[in-house]
């Protein structure tokens, strides 16, 4: 994220104001330069202002507190995981490789935030520890992919109809929290990509049973 | 855990002295109230042995470190669960029926532990963190109760025999830490009965594919 991208804040709550706001876009680049440096616990609402000659209650115009700031900043990294996902599943011809590249970015995507942007993954790991209402969103955006190609499966008949669609949607990409939790990802410190290779498999033979 | 239980202590690191002497049960079940009212961090060795009026050299006789005392008491406490894991899967008739109460027990255990040994649960749960020796062990320990169960599914014929046995027990040992592992239950804080059960078909699928 360089000084020129914008920060997608939209639809995560507590976000005021408009949404295009330069101002905002302003906060959320001063924020992600403080957050990558002196970490997101460390950093206040006050030194984000500050940076940018801005007054805190100015700050408040825009996000009803540090965490909204977070919030917004945690989402535009887990989204950019999603898409990372999406890109990479629509190049995959089947099913079968769909399913397995969810689980080969996921690990890749981590393993990255984890090594090469450590101050970013506290941020993220702290919102999995406080649930924040960006993981909800993220995990509902796995469930979806999975659901999808469940679904593109069955219907091509390289997956078993017999199981009820959500419950299998929702226990595979409930299997796929192995590769992108952060503590998990933290405990073992280093790359997992046989495991999620063989992981996957597992998932993909409950599918072609 | 109660005045009269012993404590196994054998086999885990940092221990010394003879492993049955009587002085060792006394270190451990004051270790044990003090884990249980105080927490794991927040006592101290010397607190341990001011309780049972031994000097804190003493102590040293028979454990390396605090850490050492907690590695006793965590083994315990996940030495505990793969009992439980043995004695339900002994009970089961079929592989299919023994790989998934591998993973109720698991789910059924960890919220005990998260619900009712809060104190103990915080310990186990820095063991996690800390990746001490008994975690490696209790990993090691489901590895090797799945391993069995699909070998015994490969020979009665319920199970498939394509797959590597070892990366295929190695994978699905893997996917039953989503219920065992104390970051992802306390974040969860509730029950996942259906969960593990859903989770636990997936990798039954999989193997009577």
């Amino acid at each position: 994220m360089g000084q020129d991208t914008t920060i997608e804040a939209s639809g995560v709550s507590g976000q005021r104001g408009p949404a295009d706001h330069k101002r905002r876009q302003q906060i959320l680049q001063a924020a992600d330069e403080h957050f990558r440096l002196y970490g997101y616990r460390k950093t206040t609402l006050a030194d984000i202002a500050k940076s940018i000659h801005l007054s805190t209650p100015y700050i408040y115009k825009f996000f009803d507190s540090k965490q909204a700031i977070g919030e917004a900043m945690c989402w535009h990294c887990l989204g950019a995981a999603l898409s990372e996902i999406e890109e990479s599943v629509a190049q995959a011809k089947s099913p079968v490789e769909r399913l397995r590249r969810v689980f080969i970015v996921l690990e890749g995507f981590t393993w990255r935030l984890l090594s090469e942007q450590r101050k970013i993954q506290e941020m993220v790991s702290a919102s999995f520890e406080e649930n924040w209402e960006s993981i909800g969103r993220f995990r509902e955006g796995i469930f979806q992919i999975v659901r999808r190609i469940v679904i593109q499966g069955r219907e091509s008949g390289e997956f078993e109809r017999k199981t009820p669609l959500e419950e299998t949607a929702r226990a595979i990409s409930r299997i796929t929290e192995l590769f992108y939790h952060p503590k998990l990802r933290e405990q073992s410190g280093k790359r997992e990509e046989d495991e999620a290779l063989a992981v996957a498999n597992v998932a993909i033979r409950s599918l072609t049973a």
